[in-house]
């Protein structure tokens, strides 16, 4: 495995699906592709989507963000993973500034990022492991637009990143169309669900579990010495 | 152990102790039945106190919360412990939404939550191990209105649980009259240190701390070579 | 080894520091002395830098911190190191008035702190590996000002303590005019990369790094099927 | 709650469940009632079943440990639950030389042990935390024979534990003989089952799955392209 | 993502990489593809590699792994990701027995392993995240024979998993005769590198390193006092 | 912090403290020096002192560990902290070979190990954070015998390291004559103590514990319902 930077990659389009969100994305692909939950935002409130940048960084070295930059384009999203755990604040301020200049929708980062309060005032968008002011080196190569594993992930380049408070997920780009297809349906049923349950209709009742569970053997009794 | 639901509940009375709060009712019933400092709210700034309906649920799995929708009454707080160690996404804003309507105070989960941003808009409070959109299955049976044990504390049915940013404690039913009452005074006698110690007064005067110092052995040296 | 509390201690002068901020004086000092990335600051914001007076605890005990409380005057910062690995809410309202009172800025605990919303509205910084309401005892010996060993770094009484949301760092005495003086170097360095960053020239370009990588044996490929 | 000490206990009989092990004890329970998989053997090898002698203890204190001794009689196993999260060696060679003496069959601790070389010389079996040599103080109240929660599990006094190589499982006292005997059944069964899948035959065939599969949606495909 | 399984699937040649081991297999792929250290083999000893028959499971839900069993073949070795972190002992004695009888070399599961006293006795080697006897469900559909992570590598089905007590490494189906081959030679290459080491000759030496280290800026200094 | 080696330091002399292990060499210091339980032995059974010769490594990086073999004498012990968290696997059977003939008697590193089957065969006794194969680069500086903070142990250049299955303790040079004979004579004494627990004799009594006991407030009952 050679170090190597891959030029032109194929883009998905993410078709709206920064409105869904995180949760209904995940549900519509069918509960994969979600990062792990140690994957928070550094500030509360964004919500992104876009294709992927990938970097495969070594711990303590973010040379290979800084070679990243430049394959960059507008409404991309920078994905970093890391050959070994790593907490390292292998992003910052300057970094951002250079992305944001570049049109970068925001970063994915499966280690450290440090000026977080300089990123905030910035409204740049990051995900990541841990918040460190550890520096980092420019010693060793890794490799940019070529699959990493991300956060528990795998990240082909391109592939389409959706990231909110919930966390951050991954949709394959042969199945972004149909994705973001489903999370559009799940997301304009899930209106008239919420009114019925504020109305005070029972979850049991609405979604007809009565007799599943009562099949699958559930008891109801009275009282807590009937148990 | 067959799966139950128990459907009436002998529920203790809070006796305010929303207003003083997670550490000062911890203090005042011992300094025992704090769960685990691992458990966060979503959002800061709720302080709840209420009792508890209980739930025990499979990992990767929310078919109980479902059912235990039913059993809450107006000033519940429900209480999901997991057989295993597990982050998924088990809650999310359709039953916060019901249990909302249901007059439920919030929910303490030892497991993940999802929806953050709408459950924060709402003002629904939530205090869990993990933020994460992890969707779960209804496949497995668990048990409503059992004992269970929640983030290390065993809460049975009924108990007094109170929230805050510090963190969630549980007060056995039997105390809960006592604990408050212990309560209540703790809460009164601290304005008066307070106001103490903000006037430039010692702690170790304030509590006659220098004695026993001395006896356990605590010897002042003036400069750090005499160590 | 006995308990100790030495009364004078050479407090270095910390020359500006919190303008700096963590990032940039870690970087500095040729990054090193950086706590782990696991002490977090209860509430965001806060910025400071003072000479540190130092407490060695014990776990589940606070003793210490009542005793250090006397040694401390106005911009010290007290950090509390722990003989074990402990979250317990060692420190809350009242010992945060207390410190208050006399001018101290703010608080690195190695182990856990409680009434966070009252401190919050005090804005007293602390910076502490968790949010605990866990009570304390005051029942065993343990030491100040004397060296202890806080989230990872060695920390020596009158050594200069800088914070903020990055994290926490900790300058020796004998460096703190050297590294405040290479910190303000920096910082009026990071001004004009900023603006050429922001202008859309590429780190790659502005750092040189294209030579070194080329020499190190990165490859550009233009496509996936190239690697 | 204060500090007690409650002299005379009911046991439950273990009916041979040593014998079984934990994981076909746990299954014979319903999957309930097993400690957190941080729990491990000191030393490997050892398969115990008796009842619970509990001690509730604090942080960094084995004062109740030393309590407790007292209260045991031949063939109990002493279990440790702590007020908060703890690895100090609360527990070592001479303490392991008093419960031996007392005819104890070993210890379950959700904290530290040390000397644990000593341990294994004396086949006293311990599943612990952790191995630490953190030494303890002698300051702080507990309570013996309390329910207590260690490792996740609500402990009786009286109850259940039993542990081997996978864990420690904890059965209540008034469910003893019922999963005992359905452990004894479990037990005779799997060998019908081994002897059929080393022949050959498939657990899909042996338990009858595939219609269930087929039901559930399963499709087999011939190769990685048709997916 | 439809729950689906793979019939065919291209098996790589392992080309003698057990023989090797973990450590120079990674060294000789150029440092990547190493699954993260907290996969622990059960008992300590086996040294394996061969074709993955990869599993995506659910957690606390083991179906899809007796689906695999019958897909797999001698010399095959069983990958077991989940699309969560779990802990849950999915494997156990019987389904050991079953893949045994199928001439299955090993597993390696990103969660947890149970009876394993018997494995160890019937010498089949498991990799897993943590020992467990916490029971599994057979509810939920996932897939066999499609790309999984696996503690931080992703795994395609027929790639060569070689596995040791240092841990677990994958190489892709089209690197494995190539890392094979490099593996050789770094296992010829070390035995002359030791005989000199063990002469007493120095790294520093023997790897020419004093240029380099002189020129990147390493001082010898005679006494601490001229630090 | 210029990166350094230095050349001469002075160690100090173990005065026969491997004889009396861990545990009781951490009592005799007054429970102070001892590092985290997470560092443990790769293989049992080792047990042994010397004066440390120290590194600063960087993460994923194990360049002055090679620089640190030259400094190294019969009888040391190799002690390397990190930067930060990390662990890759910065040491294996190639140095082990050259502090073997060295007459180096182990290592102690805040970081991974591998070839431990190898390291086992040579009887080389290593305490680590993990087991990892994962590869490290010689790319950036640290320093030789400085102080480090290992594992949340400050160590200085010819401190005395004692490491057994208990973990590992750090002694000051200037205490390490009086710790070595208060560890002397705590070692005598227990063999007493032994004798007298394991005829039946209570700690309680031994230690006259019942007053203290009773002075607390601790409480005898005779049955659970008089709690």
């Amino acid at each position: 495995m050679k170090p190597v930077v891959v030029r032109n990659i194929e883009r998905a389009d993410h078709g709206g699906m920064s409105v869904y969100g995180v949760s209904t994305v995940h549900e519509a692909m069918g509960r994969v592709g979600l990062m792990k939950p140690y994957m928070r935002p550094i500030w509360p409130g964004a919500q992104i989507a876009g294709p992927a940048v990938t970097v495969l960084a070594q711990p303590g070295d973010n040379w290979m963000i800084h070679v990243a930059v430049e394959q960059c384009r507008p409404g991309d999203i920078l994905v970093v993973g890391c050959t070994t755990d790593n907490t390292d604040g292998m992003f910052g301020e300057l970094l951002a500034t250079s992305l944001h200049a570049r049109g970068v929708q925001g970063l994915v980062i499966d280690a450290g990022c440090r000026d977080v309060k300089a990123l905030h005032e910035m409204k740049f968008p990051v995900w990541s492991r841990a918040v460190s002011a550890k520096g980092t080196v420019k010693a060793t190569l890794g490799s940019v637009n070529v699959p990493v594993v991300c956060a528990g992930v795998n990240v082909e380049p391109g592939d389409i990143v959706v990231a909110d408070d919930d966390g951050v997920v991954v949709v394959p780009k042969r199945l972004a169309v149909e994705v973001a297809e489903k999370a559009r349906k799940r997301n304009a049923d899930e209106g008239g669900k919420r009114n019925r349950l504020a109305s005070g209709e029972l979850g049991l009742d609405m979604y007809n579990m009565r007799e599943a569970l009562a099949k699958a053997g559930l008891v109801y009794v009275d009282n807590p010495e009937d148990v």
